[in-house]
């Protein structure tokens, strides 16, 4: 049986050792939604970049670039944070980088561990299978949170995967706060759109007026997409073992 | 209204600012309860001390010290942790130097606020009713969680006040730590002890055959005391205001 520990917020992460460990990077609303999302849709790669100025200069050398600041696309940027914005026709065989106030950070933040996998509810049944038939080693689900905060929406993710893992014969918890994720999950399962209204990045995003990419980061199960990132890209497979 | 925060750990703690606003220190197993509970029978204070080296001066200099170490009473100490040690036989009238793994160091630093009192299941009436009658303040719940990580426990706890207080028209919360906090103690309330039974620090105490103990933190309403804390001393009742 395999571990699995949830890290609620990024600034607890170096109480948490990742060395020969698969991590999950969740940032539901809405960076690892809006990844999946680009990779299911044929982008060839997201390039996670952590500082705004990077990502700026990466447009400058004909990058398509995705970046927003609270909610809102950057001037400068391509894309914004939205996973209707991915569509094929845009994003098919290119490859983007990627700067958001939260989620890219903690990807490039989290790269120690042993794998890093890209979570959000809508590759969820993938992600739990691939993590249960194919890597196998103790995990660490490693939630974005708000400027360093705990929220809601990635420790709800954090608690659904962690149900899928823990029904299989794989993976056990002994760790207060995916039991505590689990706990969350199974009071929003049955209507998570419903649940998720409490967030407070749902009121944000629908101040910024965009209550329905909200929505679409509820749906669940809408990509096949199991991303991994890798020596500073993201790629829309898990890279074969060996 | 006034709003509340809740602090999951506090490793997260520069996050929240504590200016202008009360603070309640939680540390249900053990410390928060134990000093809740000598206060009741009759101590004139608890000192609180985050280094154990300055608790074995004290106790040198002849105070009565309380001090444990991973739930285990230090040899040079007169109490552990346990609530049912401080009898009113043992603790009448006396100021108790308290230095414990996580609570107490969370106590000395968390001083920034308005007012700092201490919170644990036994005195949650007198203490929600302490806050919606007197203080009125906006409000930080700060769990001492286990070695800076997350715990079930305090934020149970948490939960439990926060459903109190926002039950009166003083209270409200718009912050997702607290209604996960809030979410998670409708799961538990109707059997607080069963629930908690799956807490890691549960295990760790009946591994040191503290069962008993751990049992006694989950009773609810046992003190009438509401301990603030206030210049270097956690005194049995509130401070007068003025």
């Amino acid at each position: 049986m395999h571990s699995i520990e949830t890290v609620i917020t990024p600034t607890l992460l170096s109480l948490y050792p990742l060395e020969g460990r698969t991590v999950v990077v969740i940032d539901v609303l809405r960076a690892t939604t809006s990844i999946c999302t680009a990779l299911e849709n044929g982008a060839a790669a997201v390039i996670p970049i952590a500082d705004r100025e990077e990502a700026k200069e990466m447009r400058d050398r004909g990058f398509l670039v995705a970046s927003e600041r609270e909610g809102l696309r950057l001037s400068f940027a391509n894309f914004g944070n939205s996973p209707s914005e991915f569509t094929r026709e845009r994003v098919f065989d290119e490859e983007i980088v990627y700067c958001t106030t939260n989620g890219t950070k903690t990807i490039t933040q989290a790269n120690a561990g042993e794998s890093l996998f890209i979570g959000a509810f809508c590759n969820l049944t993938a992600l739990a299978n691939h993590l249960i038939e194919e890597m196998r080693h103790d995990l660490v689900l490693l939630c974005s949170g708000w400027m360093g905060r705990f929220n809601l929406e990635d420790t709800l993710f954090a608690g659904a995967l962690a149900e899928r893992l823990c029904e299989s014969e794989v993976y056990k918890t002994e760790c207060d706060s995916t039991k505590m994720a689990m706990d969350l999950w199974s009071i929003a399962k049955d209507d998570l759109t419903g649940y998720a209204e409490k967030a407070a990045h749902r009121k944000r995003l629908e101040g910024f007026g965009l209550r329905e990419s909200f929505e679409d980061c509820m749906r669940i199960d809408t990509c096949s997409a199991v991303p991994q990132y890798c020596a500073g890209r993201i790629l829309p497979t898990p890279l074969a073992k060996g």
